[in-house]
């Protein structure tokens, strides 16, 4: 048994995140009431404060709700029952656009592409051209936690745009860690959370709405109430705004807060700093000599997948790496359970957490009988991050 | 520039040391008052608590001082001004007790052991004989944090007591990192801080005093009013106990936290853990290629010490570690600044923060231009950690 030195814990899941200390703390003040000046202040902040992380002139709808709140608020406002819709998946996230419109009724044209491989927009196109009626709108994930594949939406917003289809993208887990410009690449419809690179905790959800949207959304006028995009965007609108429900009020606070971190680092530092921890992590990740699950690909810098050695017993290693070592990552889900391993790096994280998680991850490897060689991973890592940048001269 | 990839703190000083979650949680928690009985309560386990972690049946007496506080009251309560008095020193803080004993007007006799190595109790023990009039106090240090060095209490406790005198010991680094059974060891005078291994903020220090170091101090009746230990004992005496002065009531709340937890943990588990995390240390250091400062000692368990290549500028080393890395270590003090390193491990440690550091270190020295091969360092430690004790088996 070891003697106590696993100590701490280091979450590495896409969500939730851990939380910088200034945003754990400013949810411990005194609550405020959601209808006094001091709250309505940082509420209109934070809702400005969006804007500027959605990249979007938008009015960003905010629900008290877990992601997938959002996602179905999508779903709610533009699929009618009968009507038709498409779902674009490859992963357990792109999966629940495809359950949430047959929850609603709709006549579904879902396109299902492997997991760990990229949506095609190409087949998207072919799939759009060969409807019977055309779909009011298309739903696409951006970052595919189940795989840690990003998929390319400037492509797929321009095969929509071709057939003046509403597209809505799930950017739960890469709003804020990898760049999606949503007003340049005509996107109408952008849901996120708030548990991921918003450095939040979980309770908050975001749906980032076009007007041609919220128009689509008032003309089908039934089917929901809570998620009323229409409904949230007139509160919203209001001087001074205004929440159709009460706010989850410390969840502001603390959003309020990650806001302006975010704006202090600047969006572009931001996504640099991802950059930075997930190409540290692929190094490592091959140092080990595990293969990277998904394409090769330099954009997906939310979670980094990779296959787990056939000589373990793989279903284990989570498991080990938690109860073990302190370190939570996650496994595979559904068919991939047992066979791969994902280390998120969204939000507020830094260097030495992927040195930790590459190292509890060898030490892990080694414990169930895999050939490492201690030090493999964080010295491939050492180095990505040593050409990242050196840390700043000192006189 | 790094872009911004170094966004998290790392203390690895001995003391303030990091404080575990729960222990700074309680110091958020309503101020009490400190003569009711829920103060009492926390008072009074507390004080129970620290003479388990001392190994005493004496009372512990509490002051709200820094630990030089507690070292100023051993001074204050034994020393007579023309009295002779002996000080054992390799290091800094072995040198306060000298300054404390000149302070006070003691006939002071030093022995100064080179700084790094172990006091000699052959020679405190000729010196001791040497004396024109017996000493009545003897003060030496137990880790002496300047150096990393820990020294031979046992045997110097046996030395004082064949000439009778009472020795008084600096464990402020070593109380709760390495064991000093007080009363096995027949030790009259332990000294001690609440930063440092005991895992709570500085404000509280402590001397367990004997009876009959507290007789003594009754024979020297003058000269000091606040570090008074037989109006400390009395006060603490009481049912129920009563501090003669306002105790720092968010600290030892900090502290029947911090106590409960290293009683859940075990003594002898929390000596363990620093004790690996020390080897830990020390493999690191060696595969960078630096020398250990201090004996090939494995009770060097509070502050792993290193030489820094003398290739580079030792100086900038821990402003780069702090201010580029955010990894706060400690420099040689005195006439040791720019040629040693000192990363501690005594308090809320685990086995990353010695690979973070370590790692830290390794990429540190490399941007100085120190020829290290990244991963060495992590690789090394790894190994320790691993033989440690593999995580628990999970099914």
């Amino acid at each position: 048994m070891s003697p106590g030195i696993y100590n701490k814990s280091y979450l590495m899941t896409a969500g939730p995140t851990p939380l910088p200390p200034a945003v754990s703390q400013v949810m411990a003040e005194p609550i405020l009431y959601h209808r006094a000046p001091t709250f309505i202040e940082v509420y209109e902040r934070a809702l400005a404060g969006l804007k500027t992380v959605f990249q979007t002139e938008n009015d960003v709808l905010a629900f008290a709700s877990s992601g997938s709140g959002a996602l179905e608020s999508a779903v709610a406002n533009l699929v009618e029952a009968g009507e038709p819709a498409v779902v674009a998946s490859a992963g357990k996230f792109g999966e629940r656009w495809a359950e949430l419109c047959e929850a609603y009724g709709a006549d579904l044209t879902h396109l299902e592409f492997e997991w760990g491989t990229k949506i095609d927009p190409e087949q998207v196109d072919q799939a759009l051209a060969g409807l019977d009626r055309p779909a009011k709108a298309i739903f696409v994930t951006h970052s595919e936690t189940s795989t840690g594949v990003v998929h390319d939406v400037e492509t797929l917003a321009k095969v929509a745009a071709k057939y003046d289809t509403i597209l809505c993208v799930d950017a739960v887990s890469g709003m804020g860690a990898i760049s999606l410009p949503q007003d340049e690449w005509g996107v109408d419809v952008v849901v996120a959370g708030s548990q991921k690179a918003l450095m939040c905790p979980p309770g908050l959800a975001f749906a980032s709405v076009s007007q041609k949207a919220l128009d689509a959304a008032a003309d089908n006028p039934t089917g929901r109430y809570y998620f009323d995009w229409n409904k949230t965007a007139n509160g919203q609108r209001k001087s001074p705004a205004d929440s159709p429900f009460t706010p989850g009020v410390p969840v502001w606070m603390a959003l309020d807060v990650a806001l302006k971190m975010i704006s202090a680092e600047g969006l572009d530092n931001v996504y640099a700093r991802h950059a930075a921890l997930a190409r540290a992590a692929r190094a490592g990740i091959a140092a080990i000599g595990l293969e990277r699950f998904g394409p090769d690909d330099d954009d997906a810098n939310v979670v980094t997948g990779a296959y787990l050695p056939e000589s373990i017993d793989g279903g284990k290693l989570p498991k080990l790496m938690r109860d073990g070592l302190g370190i939570t990552v996650a496994g595979g889900q559904a068919h991939l359970k047992g066979k791969i391993v994902r280390m998120a790096h969204c939000g507020y994280y830094g260097a030495f957490d992927i040195i930790v998680a590459l190292t509890g991850l060898e030490m892990a490897l080694i414990d169930l009988g895999y050939d490492a060689k201690p030090g493999s991973a964080a010295g491939a890592a050492e180095k990505v991050l040593i050409e990242a940048g050196s840390p700043e001269p000192v006189g």
